[in-house]
């Protein structure tokens, strides 16, 4: 299929695709700073042209291939408690907090290069009101995915909590960050880091899920 | 008095101090990867050869800065719970999360810098395993003294808690630094700040106080 056949918005969402998968390699070899838009543009096959017509500045780039992994995220645990649920695990699990954390929060995947993009980007969202806009609206956006999850989660395990759904997916995630940074540091491997992450969620779930009545 | 009579150790303690100081100014003005080593030794009126005598990187002294703003804080904290307990100012506060964090955090000291030196010195401690080893000392010293703390007003107001107390200090350390950089972030000043980053230190505690008997 020729590009003419492809529709303008398709080819832009193609294009910028592209852009930010060649930003994430970028990234992993050289950090936030290095990476430069030319470094960038030449890795992805564009022109600065292309870039500026997607994006206003490369820390908006930025900020945008890290909520496409939050989003990734947000996804994969979205479906496997939809899946847990048609198996009816969840009942069985429901007084064991971390058996729901280990079952729902699939962290197989490697992700020391998401924490540290996080990191940076969070560096330079507390220099540039611009940047922190717009990084606190993904957050918040976050917490609202989240709080669907636990909201489904709740119903499908007749769970209670003892705090609203927003208020339990902001400790979450808070506890996930911290967790995460402290793991990579660590240097613990990725086993290592999967289970002290879970063990931590485990206990914000602990302190948070209403105890059933003996 | 002069150098010659100032004990060998003290003038090094006074040395490492004026580092410190001019760090601060230092990182202030152009963040932590362009304060030198030089620029620092120069606004403290030092050679090249002062700093490497007392430290090894440029780094280790940020981490060292902040670990002093760090120690500040405990001792300002440790202070306020002794003088409220004297009052027996704790047993009536003990049914109110809110009302004991708020007296017993003491923010009216502006801390924007020390969020972004923090959050500066999290990235490259994620990049550098020996600088890495040296920050998760300095956070799990600082959660002791935090552990202790807890330990006191647990005493002086008869409260229970529904972990140990080295768990809580955790969790509250962990979200006295995501809520600290949110609150810069979003730029709401001192006030606003001050408030969000309680009512959240608040929402920790009422889930970790053991709820007395009715």
């Amino acid at each position: 299929m020729s590009d003419e056949t492809v529709a303008p918005t398709r080819r832009r969402e193609n294009t910028r695709q592209r852009l930010l998968d060649a930003a994430a390699q970028v990234f992993a070899e050289v950090g936030l700073d290095a990476a430069s838009v030319e470094a960038v543009c030449e890795r992805a096959g564009f022109t600065r042209g292309a870039f500026y017509s997607n994006f206003d500045s490369k820390e908006e780039m930025f900020l945008e291939l890290a909520g496409r992994v939050a989003d990734e995220r947000v996804l994969a645990v979205r479906a496997r408690v939809a899946e847990l649920e048609s198996q009816g695990a969840f009942p069985s699990a429901a007084t064991d907090a971390l058996a729901i954390v280990q079952r729902v929060i699939d962290m197989s995947a490697e992700d020391r290069l998401g924490v540290l993009l996080m990191s940076e980007i969070r560096i330079h969202a507390l220099r540039s009101p611009a940047l922190a806009e717009a990084y606190l609206t993904q957050e918040e956006q976050m917490r609202e995915s989240v709080a669907q999850i636990i909201d489904d989660i709740a119903r499908a395990g007749q769970i209670s909590f003892r705090v609203p759904a927003r208020e339990a997916a902001d400790l979450m995630l808070m506890v996930w960050e911290s967790a995460s940074v402290r793991a990579v540091m660590s240097g613990e491997g990725q086993a290592g880091a999967v289970r002290r992450t879970s063990e931590k969620l485990a206990a914000v779930a602990r302190l948070i899920i209403e105890p059933r009545e003996p």
